[in-house]
């Protein structure tokens, strides 16, 4: 894949390595479970996180092979969470990427067990991948998805509901929800190349913390001004709930604005990396103009 | 702790060691999560998975130190196991170890979240233990508490409630749901000490199956024959549900004959191993004559 090829292209190469790989990894889950496993995870879906690992490879010269484990296990554990986040007992939500949730299709005691059962394989995924410092790669993976990354600003966001949040509060909740592992995911894909200078790790950091956040403002956005046919979930959810937003928080202008400017804080974290950050580059402007 | 000190000299001095070892493992989880995390893990159960892998440990000359960190993730593997099972979606109980459930203390939806995120602590704590082949612990814990472990039985047993299962059926049945964590718990012991040969770890894998199957043939008994208050659940949940059990499908006696020969059977196991496997034969004793 030459480094010249279009966005387009290249997100759609990476999009389909990840599908092929994930029916891979899933193929020999057993019985019905491993159906709603199968059904939770593939054929759907925009891949952000295996996207960032990949983009993030490619700043530290990684190969895309070495790089497929953690976009597998980063994908895999935002699956579960989904799974998970849909139950009656969480947001009670029956329809994601345009079909019924797995609970509706498969009951809740499946759903819950697939859930569980996808957070396993994700770690088995990475841990089994014989890659150097996989052992510390779980560890991190670990930490974005329990109590201090996104289980924790799920639990924050749970209680959050009905209130009124300062901006801090939401984005602070946000960084651990969504933040936690798509900083995850960028920090896994440069761990598959050359090793990174400090600084480097430091301002990937940087990247990965504004474009999660520009992830989850246009999420709320497109929660107002989407429907459920381009959403494949269902649309203006977010307010019916009395779920603190961006845009309930700041109103449609301003949260747009927000959006722009996390963009551009992206864009000038990825300076000291030149063209090797083409792809990280691309990956915020697409998260910030997609419609889904 | 001189290897012959008594069984219960031995066993609870480990109990208190992967008390405090969890307890400062759990100190730092934040919020009302933490709390339902600690809730659900520390101040009660019996740690009969990190006693078998203390115990594993012993047969292979490891450090009980280098064991804490396999112990803790089995157990907190465990433990989010049994908060989701407690979920009105999944078994619908009340009391657990003397203590109302995860989600008639904390609600629904932060115990999923728990659940969740203790079995993210549990990679956590096995993949940051530094110890040599952490990665490929983490694999071995991930297949043992997935779709062909732990889980894949938790699904088999909900299609088998109201059905009549051949004995062969319940055993596969309870191999996956509680065999295979049991056998993870001994074979990561085992692996915190000096190598052992190929024929050693089939021996330890033929003593943790019988073991797991003798633990699973007691719980039966003991819900049919204890109260709740020795046993700090609710008892005669199984035959309400039309859970099929060893006691439905053997009956009292035989199903203790059952238990009787699964502990011989582990016994034997042992037989290359000598008085390295002190603590694996007592802990199977224990495990048979249990009263909770």
């Amino acid at each position: 894949m030459h480094s010249d090829v279009p966005w387009e292209v290249w997100s759609r190469e990476r999009q389909q390595r990840v599908e092929e790989n994930l029916a891979r990894t899933l193929a020999d889950e057993p019985g019905r479970l491993g159906e709603a496993m199968r059904y939770s995870v593939l054929g759907g879906g925009k891949r952000v996180r295996p996207l960032l690992a990949y983009a993030a490879g490619e700043v530290a010269g990684a190969d895309p092979a070495r790089v497929d484990a953690p976009a597998a296990s980063v994908e895999l554990i935002h699956a579960y969470s989904l799974v998970h986040d849909d139950l009656p007992a969480m947001d009670d939500d029956t329809l994601r990427r345009g079909k019924p949730t797995c609970h509706v299709a498969f009951g809740e005691a499946v759903a819950l067990l697939a859930g569980d059962a996808l957070q396993a394989r994700a770690f088995g995924v990475l841990a089994g991948s014989g890659l150097p410092g996989a052992a510390e790669a779980c560890a991190l993976l670990a930490g974005a998805a329990g109590a201090t990354g996104m289980a924790g600003g799920q639990d924050i966001d749970l209680g959050a509901t009905g209130r009124t949040l300062a901006l801090s509060e939401l984005t602070t909740m946000h960084r651990m929800k969504t933040g936690a592992l798509i900083a995850a995911a960028v920090q896994l894909g440069a761990r598959s190349g050359r090793p990174l200078a400090a600084s480097q790790t430091t301002a990937l950091d940087l990247y990965a913390s504004a474009a999660g956040l520009a992830f989850q403002v246009v999420d709320d956005l497109l929660d107002v001004e989407g429907s459920a046919a381009s959403l494949g979930k269902t649309a203006g959810k977010d307010e019916a709930c009395g779920k603190p937003t961006f845009v309930s928080l700041l109103g449609l202008d301003e949260a747009r604005c927000h959006a722009a400017t996390l963009r551009a804080q992206a864009h000038d974290a990825l300076a000291p990396f030149g063209n090797r950050a083409r792809r990280l580059h691309e990956l915020v402007d697409w998260i910030v103009s997609r419609d889904r």
